[in-house]
């Protein structure tokens, strides 16, 4: 009833779509990086839900004129800001087959349930973990990491916390560095545990957790009568890419019996690289991962994932009955285990389809150079930054991540941190180029995270050269007269 | 690096993905609703990860062959099983436009930011609410009732539990009836509150909770001194699409001073309909709704929604820090308020595209006369039924689920509950047909649930011949000799 009348126009629109979006990738160098979504278009987007349909034509088009050129920016070679993967066109073509298909991957017997089985057993199997280990994919990080949270508070209160909650239950505590994610503390608020009980540790000069100050912290906690139960390593940390001591966090987790679950947002990827693999080491030893794939994987947004060493355990925090979902030993309700058992959701979408295209299209092999290319393409914007004279270098550059400010003494501290901010909001104006800012012991530092496998030295050139423009004018604006 | 070589060959290879799709979505009544995947194909699903890519080709005909034939089936005019949309056509090229596009909606200023506020305002206006209140789209209404749940949760306890957790916090109770769905126990266990301090309270005759039960069970937490907070609603229960009497729950919310969320995963949709809202009086006062639009609104999976009546609250849930996502006034990191203060996520998917392009090309209109058409459908599904003399109705037909048995006597009860489940299972097997099977009253029954636009009255003709035809077999096969 809502399919179309007429199914060769609604080809021919199809069609057009494909057209306008191949087009679309193919000259995105030749686009802003980003520009500000106009007046009238926030107004025309605020107009109400309409009661008659519009033929899809007519609302292809205003999504061509109105929405798709106001991207955030991420496709673009010089779009650097936050942690942001580029996609692929291979991954755009499985987004759409998989609405096309629109199957529910909540559980039951069907194609998609097998390619998401795959795709976790690829990356349990990339750790080296046993066959009984699971894992899930789910929207992101964020949620992977509440997800561990959760199954590491089953493996320290039991299965019955489910059941009676935690208001008679042991204070438990976990311990994460001060680099860590926002998202680690939103998921002890939101798992009940309070944020008070994840314990931010300092970082060395380098941004990475000292085991001993872990070790410090769990003997203060036993002593207070608290449980410690968690620790929380960073393959990656968001600011400066900085990875924790994962091999000697390990070590800790497992004498004091801690739940070791390693955030490796972005910073897990490059773990598929030979020659970056090294600096992960004692990742393949945590209880459970999480890493994203729509970061430096590089499928479409939105796609995470959380891998548990113990299967069982994870299966213990999620699965649930209903008279509804029962399983049965033929047919469609068959297909057990269901990943229902696995995560919050029921229905949920064929993400998989996504990450399935692309390993396959390019093999582990070329998106483990793209990622080791993105730390060379680091370290020589670090080196072109350094010559220039203009700006200092505020992080050490670990993996694909660069920390920097303009180096302009005699200023008070409150107005190098305006100029930093704003040459940031200035070269994004400017569509030249995204980069975002952020907080480095305490100072404004501007941060270029090259998760771009698009961006060419000559785009890291553009974005200095900008940057010495703009960095005058703006400390010409705001130095203090 | 990771674009294509030659993109005129990217560009042939989609138009022929789209030749595909429309094919395999205007013939799809010519294919068998559901069949098994293959064992070679489950054994081709569990190579290794590839560290050499293959053509896009190559992969597409590994879809193509291997995947597709495998969907769910809820595509197809035949399916009926569990609570399943059948998505649109519209719907699947909004996807990968989306992916095309690529942004991450969890906040920033760029244009999916306010696609997304369309739709969360379009929805706070159908019921009604002020301009205040809040919303965010996510997976589906099991991680939307956990949203609501954690957000009842800051307003019964205060922002203050996120940092001190449940350890010390009065004991929160809630209010649910039996015909509830699972997720809402599975959000007060990953809450920390424990699935028994969700009070499952008896439903009468249509399926339905009784406000007099919820006030005794109040009155009894009270003298326990425990923390009534939550009382929830349904509008659709899962098993047969019962709606409790939401504007009487209402009134109780409001003395009581309980937080008053309503599940109205499939139902609340029937909103959009003059003819259906009557039924869902009172859903309009509740303080938060969660509802998907991958169901009855037939959007691709995955994408559902929790709405806030107060929004503040839902930001004080969620909100967080984090010096790498600062605010700006201008440039990308602009557009306050952020999506990611209103949910778990940072990092997220633009699936408001795909609601969007489904209520603009459909309107509300049409969309409500396909709800509509589903209950009639049931409604016609129950007399068959009864006509036919070999089932028995066994729940009020309240929407568009229909609950029956094969109306045997002289069976142990364990026989007809094997015999029923087993006409489910061989009727998936056929492949004319999905329904899916639950308990009605301690005894299973079959299920056929109608959230499909595609179906016609001659495909639940065809569904009760074949059901006429399989439940003898099934009879003889499984009758005590």
């Amino acid at each position: 009833m809502l399919d179309p009348a007429d199914w060769e126009k609604f080809r021919a629109l199809a069609h057009r779509a494909v057209e306008d979006a191949v087009d679309f990738m193919r000259d995105v160098r030749e686009r802003a990086v980003w520009e500000p979504v106009p007046e009238q278009v926030k107004a025309a987007l605020r107009a109400a839900m309409p009661e008659e349909g519009t033929s899809l034509e007519e609302v292809y088009r205003e999504f061509r004129e109105t929405i798709l050129p106001y991207a955030t920016g991420n496709v673009h070679p010089r779009f650097w800001g936050w942690v942001h993967g580029s996609g692929t066109p291979a991954g755009a073509i499985a987004e759409f087959l998989a609405a096309v298909m629109n199957s529910n991957v909540g559980g039951r017997d069907h194609g998609a349930v097998y390619v998401e089985r795959q795709v976790i057993r690829w990356f349990c199997d990339l750790f080296g973990w046993p066959s009984d280990a699971a894992g899930i994919l789910v929207t992101g990080t964020s949620t992977a990491n509440l997800l561990a949270v959760l199954v590491a508070r089953t493996g320290a209160l039991g299965r019955a916390v489910r059941e009676r909650g935690l208001s008679q239950a042991e204070q438990l505590v976990g311990y994460a560095s001060a680099a860590t994610h926002a998202c680690v503390r939103k998921a002890f608020e939101s798992a009940g545990l309070g944020s008070q009980h994840l314990r931010v540790l300092p970082v060395d000069h380098a941004h990475r957790l000292d085991p001993v100050r872990v070790a410090r912290a769990v003997a203060e906690d036993r002593r207070q009568g608290l449980r410690p139960f968690l620790l929380v390593g960073n393959a990656g940390t968001v600011d400066a890419g900085a990875i924790d001591p994962l091999d000697r966090l390990a070590d800790l987790a497992s004498e004091e019996g801690l739940w070791f679950h390693v955030d490796g947002a972005f910073g897990a990827a490059a773990y598929l690289s030979p020659q970056l693999r090294p600096k992960l080491r004692g990742i393949e030893r945590a209880d459970s991962i999480a890493f994203d794939f729509h970061k430096w994987l590089q499928a479409p947004y939105d796609a995470g994932c959380v891998l548990v060493r113990d299967g069982e355990m994870q299966r213990a925090t999620f699965a649930s009955e209903g008279p509804y979902i029962t399983r049965m030993e033929r047919g469609l309700a068959a297909g057990e285990p269901w990943f229902a058992d696995y995560g919050p959701d029921l229905s949920r979408g064929f993400r998989a389809l996504k990450v399935w295209f692309t390993i396959k299209t390019h093999g582990t092999a070329a998106l483990a150079r793209a990622i080791e290319r993105n730390c060379e393409q680091a370290r020589d914007l670090q080196a072109l930054l350094e010559r220039s004279g203009v700006f200092e270098i505020v992080a050490p550059v670990e993996l694909q991540i660069v920390c920097f400010r303009p180096s302009i003494s005699g200023l008070p501290p409150h107005t190098l941190d305006e100029i930093t901010d704003e040459c940031a909001v200035r070269l994004q104006e400017s569509g030249e180029a995204v980069i975002s800012s952020t907080t480095i012991s305490g100072r404004r530092a501007m941060r270029a995270c090259i998760t771009n496998h698009r961006t060419t030295s000559a785009d890291l050139d553009a974005l200095v050269e900008t940057l010495e423009r703009i960095t005058p004018e703006v400390l010409r604006d705001l130095r203090p007269r």
